[in-house]
C-alpha cells in the first residue's frame, strides 16, 4: 500500500534494536481517516473470503480491526485480552504470548462464547515480526475449532521470520508494507516491492 | 440513548460488587455496527463545540473514540497509555489512575506532542463510576494547557459519585445511559430518566 508506504517514511520513526515507531498515525495518536483507508485496502485484499469476525488483540490492534469491520458488512470485532490470573477459568480459551520487544510473556485470553466453530477469522494485527502474536491469536481460533480464513497485518517486518512462517504454513497472509531493512542512524527504511491492487 | 439501554438490558450481565458486563458487545467483543450508533449520538450531543481532538484510554475507549472520530470529520484520536516505568520521561504527561474495580493504580501517559494548547478536546470512555480515569485524563489535558470541550460516557454508574462531581465542576458530561441502582440478583437494572434528542 503505497499510501502506507509514504506515510511511514514521514511520520515513523526508525529506533535502534530494530524499533518502528508509529506512534504518530497508528499506535499513540490515530490518523482516522487514514485508518479507514487501511480498512477498505483489507476488504479489498480478503474480500473473495467468507469472514464472519474479526479477532485481534489489545491495545494497537483495537482500532485497525474496528476500521476494517466497517468494511466487512460491520461484522463483529473480538480483541483478545491481556488477562490477569483471576480471569483464567474455564470459560476462556487461553493462550501465551511472548514480546520479544518488551521482553515479556503475556497470558492471552477470549471468552469461549466469542468464538465458535462456525466462525469465519480474519485476524487483524498492527505489526507482524517473530509471529508470536498472530501465531497466540491463530492458537485461539484453533482451540475454537474455528476457521482462520486470513491474517492483515498493517507493517511487517520483513526480515524477521514470522512472515515467511505463516505464509509456508499455508495461511493467506497480507501485510499492507513489508519493511526489508531499517538504520537506526540514517532512519532509512526499505520497503519490500509489492504489486499495488 | 434508548437503544443503549435496550442493549444493557438484552446483553449486560449484572455482577456482585456493582459490575456490569457488557463484553457481548463493547468490552470484548464489539458489536461494530451498535458503536457508529454511538458515535453518532455523541456527535449529535457535541456537534456545538468545537473540537480538534478525541482522547481516551486504552484498551477499552479506544473502538468507541474512533467509531466518535468518524462523525467529527475524522479528527485524530488520541489514547493514553498505561505506562511501564521505563516510559516516563519528560516527553510525557504522567498521571495515575486508581482502579476501584481492579483495586489497581495506574500510571498513564501521553506523549507532550500529542496534545498541545491548541488543542480542543473530546474526552470519551466506556464506562463512569468515581471518575478516576476522566479526572486522569482531564489531568493530562490541563497539563498540555489544552481545553477540555466535553465528556462522552457510553455507560455511567448514577449511582456512583464521578458524574455528579464532573458536573459540579462545570464539564459537559453526557452520558448516554446512566445506572442508577442495578441487582445481581435478579439482574434487573434501572436506568435514570434522559431527555431523548
Amino acid at each position: 500500500m503505497k499510501a502506507l508506504e509514504e506515510k511511514i517514511q514521514a511520520e515513523g520513526i526508525v529506533k535502534a534494536g530494530d524499533i518502528l515507531k508509529v506512534d504518530h498515525f497508528l499506535n499513540h495518536q490515530i490518523d482516522t481517516a487514514f485508518l479507514d483507508e487501511i480498512g477498505k485496502e483489507f476488504q479489498r485484499l480478503f474480500h473473495q473470503h467468507h469472514i464472519t469476525k474479526i479477532l485481534t488483540i489489545e491495545a494497537s490492534g483495537i482500532a485497525i480491526a474496528l476500521a476494517t469491520a466497517r468494511y466487512f458488512d460491520y461484522i463483529p470485532v473480538v480483541f483478545a485480552k491481556k488477562a490477569k490470573t483471576a480471569q483464567m477459568s474455564d470459560d476462556v480459551y487461553h493462550t501465551s504470548i511472548h514480546s520479544y520487544t518488551h521482553q515479556t510473556t503475556s497470558d492471552v485470553v477470549v471468552a469461549k462464547q466469542y468464538l465458535s466453530c462456525e466462525d469465519h477469522v480474519f485476524i487483524v494485527d498492527d505489526f507482524l515480526a517473530n509471529g508470536c502474536a498472530v501465531f497466540g491469536l491463530i492458537d485461539l481460533v484453533c482451540q475454537a475449532h474455528a476457521k482462520v480464513e486470513g491474517i492483515g497485518i498493517v507493517i511487517e517486518k520483513g526480515h524477521q521470520a514470522g512472515g515467511q512462517k505463516l505464509r509456508d504454513q499455508g495461511y493467506h497472509l497480507e501485510s499492507l508494507a513489508i519493511i526489508d531493512s531499517m538504520n537506526a542512524c540514517t532512519g532509512e527504511i526499505i520497503f519490500r516491492k509489492q504489486k499495488e491492487g
